[in-house]
């Protein structure tokens, strides 16, 4: 009987800040970070579980102490008790009486949370052998459910409809699975769009993202309204018509602000506006998707939990969502939003980019396209070229798509010697740092 | 000039899972904590600030972690560039690009903020020689306004909105001050009503409590529709029908069930029921109010942020709201809450107990009593009989209603042999605990 005999924690931070890749409206200088954790084992053959949430710099040392924290409560179980039952292991880390006051089920204990269940779902994933998407995909569609906390959602779904989406689902599983592997499944890319980008940088790199395969690009706005008039003109005569083009205020706006900002955009034909403001104003999306009908609106990557998204679709609020694997209680909390959006038809794009977000994401995606909604082609996973280097099995994108991950487990496993070196603050990559970019 | 030299934080647990003090539905066995801060500065007369965030056990550590992680950004400024502009200062914590994505503006770090807020807040009230409430009762209407983000808010209360409110109130401030000062503040209790009481307890307790002039006694609910049929039956026999019973069932129900459960409960003519489902649940509250019409709904204690409070307000979810003081981003974020309740005319009802909570938040009671919403008469505070005397300044009872602090600050000041005595885990009060109750 093997048992989980170490939590361990890593401190991991990349100076992103020196230049400006990842700069939009509300995040001008990020240092793209991992609180990091391995769930360790005695198993003799080294099963283990990796997960971590992202951040972008400081504050990750308060992230990584509420992975510590939570080393209590599973460190000395079986790996069985674990990976035999992930539905319970995640309600019993969500439902903690005391860590629930620190919530409830958002912020930093909620997410801290959420790696810790991806881990034990990176582990489950590697003692069967398969990626986790097809570890998700073969699921029968009854343990699929036993993984899904309901509480809050049975007023829009409830097991008995979430079965019914899974069954119909059940009998194309396996066509489905042999597309995956021929066809991969659409990427997006922002890697043009960032804001500190200089329009010149944007439109070359428009242009190579368009050769390289890509259907869908974004760009960062809410700085400037002239400017992103201009940007948005400049990318749309770049691309031509036929490539779709989305953009991203990251919460710059109040709502009657970001209806007279999208107004002026409206031209463009535009294939959504992400985040326009607060990720919290439920009504205040559904007023913007009211006061500017012909751009589609969008949110999710900083939706803390279910019973959010399911209001998000109650209210009408969003044509389509992202999720984000590492922001939410984990998989299990990602199943049950992928089952909410299906039962309502509402796309999914997943968020990515930051470190590891599109090796943990991509697995979702391709998941629910086997075993949930059936669908891939009208949406697509986002990409963005940073930082892949540091994982075992980074994404492999061919002509603008994502190739099914083939490693068993969820591909968050880092280089041991990318922990060390972007340890921070005492990983060699911090020893040359300026005082200003380390504080 | 003053600089502030240190942020010190204490990790400060109760014992109080050892009796059921405290137990509701959702939380069986809490021991009552503070992740408590001091700003100290170097000031010849010794001005400081106290501030903390109330949690319920595990996790406290890694709350004071996330208070230690904002020393950088407050250590060494000049007193008075904080206490100067107390505005400008919660603008800066909260907008901090890095630390929001650990919210943004909810959980772990958002709590943080928020006390380190209330420390100034204390500190810049001691500067002043007056009690907070007076602090802020003493504020023209164009400086009050000013402590106030109104990102977010802007599609529900405008600036000039909130000027209006407060310039409303300011012909009477004085008169009020009076009333506060002979009068009090209308309290209510919780203590009668834990779920771990037995029911002979419970109707002594509430006995009791109408004895020493409380006009409203509140009961936890949502174990057992028999159970609280059975206890709403026997506390109305036991106080009468003059005296407002309450019910609170802290989350514990899907929107469908508190229908249902509640009514059962319509015939006890209750006060209000406060936390029905999930906090973050703003169109379930709504469907809940339209469903069991006859019973006022509320909520508030666990609602993050003011954009969650906007909402429950333009979704009509709410008949009265709690506010609690160390959940959101400290008193500034508070006096913007308590401007959107008197823009809309819904009853504030303050939620206290916890570790110093009532202390707290009775400050934010009268000051919006004075110079904002007027009324007093027609709400009440929470009252709970226990840890005062960890306090400095204790809250002062009598007859059932709450007596103004009269120290200078924000009564948040524990006793140094407190924090000494309570430390976790190393303060004597822990080391005789068994290791069950200390996990």
């Amino acid at each position: 009987m093997a048992i989980i005999t170490a939590l361990e924690t890593f401190d991991v931070r990349f100076p992103t800040s020196r230049t400006l890749d990842g700069s939009d409206a509300m995040n001008p200088d990020p240092d793209y970070s991992a609180a990091y954790l391995v769930l360790r084992t005695d198993r003799s053959d080294g099963l283990c579980g990796h997960g971590f949430v992202f951040t972008i710099g400081r504050g990750n040392d308060v992230q990584t102490a509420a992975l510590s924290a939570l080393a209590p409560m599973v460190v000395g179980r079986t790996v069985e008790s674990v990976i035999g039952d992930l539905g319970a292991f995640a309600r019993q880390l969500n439902g903690d009486s005391q860590l629930r006051w620190l919530g409830p089920e958002k912020g930093v204990m909620h997410m801290a949370i959420g790696a810790v269940v991806n881990a034990a779902w990176d582990m489950a994933a590697r003692d069967s052998h398969k990626p986790l998407w097809r570890f998700i995909a073969d699921m029968a569609p009854e343990q699929l459910v036993a993984q899904i906390d309901f509480r809050y959602l049975t007023d829009e779904l409830s097991p008995t409809q979430a079965l019914a989406i899974l069954r119909t689902a059940e009998p194309f599983k396996q066509e489905r699975i042999e597309q995956l592997l021929t066809e991969g499944y659409p990427a997006y890319t922002t890697s043009p769009g960032w804001l500190g980008y200089a329009d010149a940088k944007m439109q070359r790199l428009t242009r190579e993202a368009v050769q390289e395969g890509f259907r869908t690009i974004k760009l960062k706005v809410g700085e400037s309204v002239e400017d992103d008039i201009r940007r948005c003109r400049l990318a749309r005569e770049t691309v031509g018509p036929d490539i779709a083009i989305a953009i991203d205020a990251n919460q710059r706006w109040d709502v009657p602000q970001a209806i007279e900002w999208l107004r002026a955009l409206e031209t463009f034909n535009l294939a959504w506006i992400e985040e326009p403001t607060s990720p919290d104003d439920i009504l205040g999306h559904a007023a913007i998707r009211r006061g500017v009908p012909s751009i589609p609106v969008s949110t999710g990557e900083h939706t803390h939990n279910r019973v959010m998204f399911k209001q998000l679709f109650q209210a009408d609020s969003v044509d389509l969502i992202q999720i984000d694997a590492a922001r939410v209680g984990g998989v299990n909390e990602n199943l049950a939003i992928l089952l909410l959006a299906a039962h309502r038809g509402v796309r999914v794009f997943p968020h990515a980019g930051g470190v590891g977000l599109c090796e943990l994401v991509q697995h979702l995606a391709m998941a629910d396209f086997i075993a949930i909604s059936g669908k891939k082609e009208d949406r697509a996973i986002e990409f963005v070229d940073h930082l892949h280097e540091h994982f075992l099995e980074p994404v492999v994108i061919k002509d603008g798509r994502y190739l099914p991950p083939r490693q068993p487990g969820f591909s968050a496993e880092m280089h041991a010697r990318s922990l060390d070196e972007y340890r921070y603050p005492d990983g060699t990559a911090w020893q040359d740092t300026p005082s200003a970019v380390k504080a």
